[in-house]
């Protein structure tokens, strides 16, 4: 999207399904997507909202699941969405040090927006997702203030930037420039067409290892760049559809983000907190409702197994483009990261053979 | 039922709710339960069956969940329970080394009455729970048979015994005679009125610990008796209901059922394999679905305190009942178990008190 | 401690086993706690602060483990507990509404005191657990600062007070006020006499369904005081021992703060996050280890009673120090909350007759 | 091992690291496994055990854990390796109707060598772990006999055969010949090396997504086989190792299993049965332990990436070698599957190019 040469522009297709309309999360109807960037010398950081539906969130929570696939994170609101299934913010994607900052931003602005919370109701579960962009990026400064996590929510719309934009501005993904990327795919069911769509903050993996669609990249890339710290990073994966699943549906389909990240080389390194979150516009949970017993959709389970592969091929999808809309980027301390787009060449070369 | 006097003949009222017209289990419209008692000197079990409905239930699979309070403990089926949130065979309970040939009893009898499995379909996932009766039991001889599963299963009806009978004849509670008990409870929602069930196989507990209904009761038994072994037990909780809840609100109601156990005294002792599993009538999935999404129902999430209180309330009751209808039992190298119905007047006096 | 009347100075010895010191969290060896108070008016909140040791926890840290009761609750800082096994941080407890500012405040102090993190090494894992004030406290307005969260964590010490203060100033515990509350048993094994300690953030319950050591005190108070609001609230408890326990042992420890919850008359109601928290300071994690193998200890699991014994009483001892040290409490909205020592004459009437 | 042409033997070396002597599960020292094969036209079943040690199991258990990918199965003994961090019988393995006799005769089997069990001490957890082989086997007939079970324990070595074999007789892997595989890693760790091993029983995958080492090997032979049925498999993936790790790492090992799963084009299916198994040797828990606090080995986390490249390359070794060392077979209904090695030639072409 916003005119960047994405992993499909250069001839790569991962997987068989069709991708939606843009090929992004966006693509489930209601999903926007916003960036706050901030750049400045050794500021290499930000902030991404991505905001399930446009009305009022808190009133009508979406059904939502999370799978830890590797917990050393510290994303905070997993444990409620576990608990009762259903999600009641946007989601915030910002740095491992600002998440304090960021969530105490969403419960301001919820309590903007709903004057019941903490007076004649509950109060209400922020969900903030992080990376570690350290190599980049002066953390330690917390340089994500409130005012940027609003610019986010607020900017939020259907045509987003991927790469080194949001929260993605400060990433690395096997020891090359990560961030933000998303794809999408069409999952017909009896006779309606569904969506499901990723969106990944990329920041883990060592260069040796990235694999880009069954070549192994990894080791073209490192004969010219040097790697340059061992593999410490996280990725978040945020899954969008609009198929009405249940809550344990939702959770099995986040499971299979493991397969994506396996599959561009991910061995799931033990300082990595790798954590999917996910949600599916197709079950609203009413606030206030008014009616003992509700129904909801639930997919029959001997047809889940499209979804799944489409999880993982949008998942997976998502990561090569989270790198290789990326620019080169030079940040704290001098740290650089070199980007994917400056390999796809020798890459699509060995491709060609295969 | 049967004739037997219960906690509440003795004047014992657990909690405010009504319970069903039974107070028991199969309160919950189509839910049956048989026994097949093994009695014979030191040979004291036998196999319970609890059927969640009349229909073919791996065709009409009943929602289910699990949940494992301790898991010192041998049942088998739970992992598929978690995963598909179905059940699609009866409930057996029988004693610890007896679980592989009531599974393989199970599996024969699904065979006899499903000639799809394993040919055109799948296979079949038996589900039986277990205590060890080795106190009373020669459990080492296995003397459960095949025979006496299918026994249990046909014998299935709405009326039953409680205490030392079925898979409950050599169970030891609170280091008194234990065994099968069974409450229920009503819960109106909307206009309508649903019921929820409770049905458990007893043994665990140490005599000093047992609380009958904020009575210490152990201190008063164990001056007479002496207790004979340290905590080495388990319970089996079932719980049933036809209200929909969805199989993430089932497991939280059966979660719930640690606050029974924690009533009547236990700590939750390591040595107890403490297991709660439980299904509702109220949502039905096709095992040969044709449409791709079905819609369950699901119970609106401000509303299910009164089903969390039905569960603690119906499983507090089914322990107390499990135990007061037992008879003192002798069993294996002249163990005996004494039995509270010895201890109520006692225990009255203390309670008219209170 | 701090001259406070607690429920063992009305009479009321909760189980069997003896209590430490101080009958304190503070009796395990290098633990210290912490207050903050902020009362004016309609703000009536706080925090309080848990230090497991002495030392630098970012670089020692202590063995952990989360167990989450009821997920319906905004702590953070379980994901990567649960993962790795260690806590890094000392404990933060404070309002929900004021969980991302404390988060916040947490970093900072943890940056301040090791220049590492996020340079030369990975980031901080802030803890920070939370119960809702609203009804006594005006907690749309997130009066707790930065400088709140370092003060309670400079002033922690061995005696600290009870009741409503720090965190627990705002708090309502079964209809009553709520708030702070410790309590400790000495744990004899082989020759050694080890200690777990409990600390409780009491914030829910129904009047009604209070229990006082048997004693339905709840029914004698809803008669006098009318009940305001139906259960809405969450409990935190903190549990720290010198045992050297594995993980695994810590945690299933933890889930039997279950039972204690229960016998003082909760049914673990939706609306009540209920996390229970726990480190061992027998078991230390260097965060630089320099060998690759290290050893700790492990209880011999058929010792563990004991301990599930120790942390049930101990932490039903804390939420009645929790309740029974608090004075009447006047707040937002005009809301009041009258205190159980107005009560426990009528209390102890009952039980003498027990 | 027995002379059979392994992957490595075509030339495809999976991963960096240097596998042990055997590059079979049994470089863990003193692990054994045994067979029984059962065939005969329709029926094509089996039974493979995995021996953690020479000793006596049940008196001195493995540190043990387990972890479900895809939990639609009906493997049983997971629950209490869960809850307790041991096990302490032999896995067997063996087809989804047959666990129930398979659990039987395992219970029969440590009674034989325990008189203690269910007499002075509790009683057994049984490990049995299943894949349905119906495709191929009669098995609605339940084959398998107890003799078979005590056969395969008795017969166990440290050299064995793979492929169609033991449990794996009768089992389909990407629509070809499955069943049992194995490989290892060595892994230095300060101035020891120690050992990883991995055995699978591999019944999963449609053909057209089988990778072999980053080729697309599916799509090329599915021009040539066709396949005949949707997935619905399973594989049971155990790990063995000698490096002292704890239960919550070895459940962090067992996890990554899921990549190499991923890795062979595995979309871990809904029908499929995806479950891990591992112990480490260097752990071993008495049951007459005499201490009330032992020491157990821990690695240093930050040394644990390796452990975790260890199993992924060694489960991904197992599971290919555990195709390619299969002749191909006719069973049930004149049902046949073909076989990896004869495709080996043309994947072997397109490898070279790459």
């Amino acid at each position: 999207m916003k005119g960047q040469k994405r992993i499909r522009d250069y001839g790569i297709t991962i997987g068989k399904m069709m991708p939606g309309k843009k090929n992004a999360i966006t693509d489930v109807y209601g999903v926007k997507v916003g960036h706050c960037t901030i750049k400045d010398g050794g500021i290499q950081t930000g902030v991404t909202a991505v905001l399930p539906h446009g009305g009022n969130l808190f009133e009508q929570k979406v059904m939502a699941a999370v799978y830890v696939i590797n917990g050393f994170g510290k994303s905070i609101g997993t444990v409620q969405i576990e608990e009762l299934g259903t999600m009641e913010t946007p989601i915030i994607l910002t740095n491992t040090l600002s998440v304090g900052t960021a969530g105490d931003a969403l419960v301001e602005y919820m309590l903007q927006h709903n004057g019941d919370i903490g007076i004649t109701t509950g109060t209400v579960n922020p969900v903030v997702c992080e990376c570690n962009d350290g190599y980049l990026n002066d953390i330690r400064g917390r340089h994500v203030k409130k005012e940027h996590v609003f610019q986010a929510i607020q900017g939020a719309q259907q045509d987003f930037e991927e790469g080194g934009v949001g929260a993605g501005t400060g990433m690395s993904c096997y020891g090359l420039k990560g961030g933000i990327g998303t794809a999408s795919r069409m999952i017909p069911l009896g006779e309606k067409e569904y969506t499901l769509g990723a969106l990944v903050l990329s920041n883990f993996g060592r260069m040796e290892d990235l694999i880009v669609d069954g070549v192994k990249a990894g080791s073209i890339i490192v004969d010219v760049e040097k790697e340059r710290e061992t593999e410490k990073g996280s990725i978040i994966m945020v899954v969008a559809t609009d198929i009405p699943l249940s809550e344990r549906q939702l959770k099995r389909t986040l499971k299979r983000t493991t397969v994506a990240l396996s599959r561009t080389g991910s061995y799931i390194g033990n300082g990595s907190g790798d954590i999917a979150i996910g949600f599916t516009t197709g079950n609203v949970v009413q606030h206030y409702e008014k009616e003992p017993i509700v129904t909801i959709g639930m997919l029959s389970e001997d047809k889940i197994d499209g979804v799944f592969r489409a999880v993982v091929e949008a998942t997976e999808e998502a990561i090569l483009n989270s790198m290789v809309c990326a620019e080169p980027t030079t940040g704290r301390a001098g740290h650089t990261r070199a980007c994917l787009k400056e390999y796809m060449d020798e890459i699509m070369k060995v491709k060609a053979q295969m």
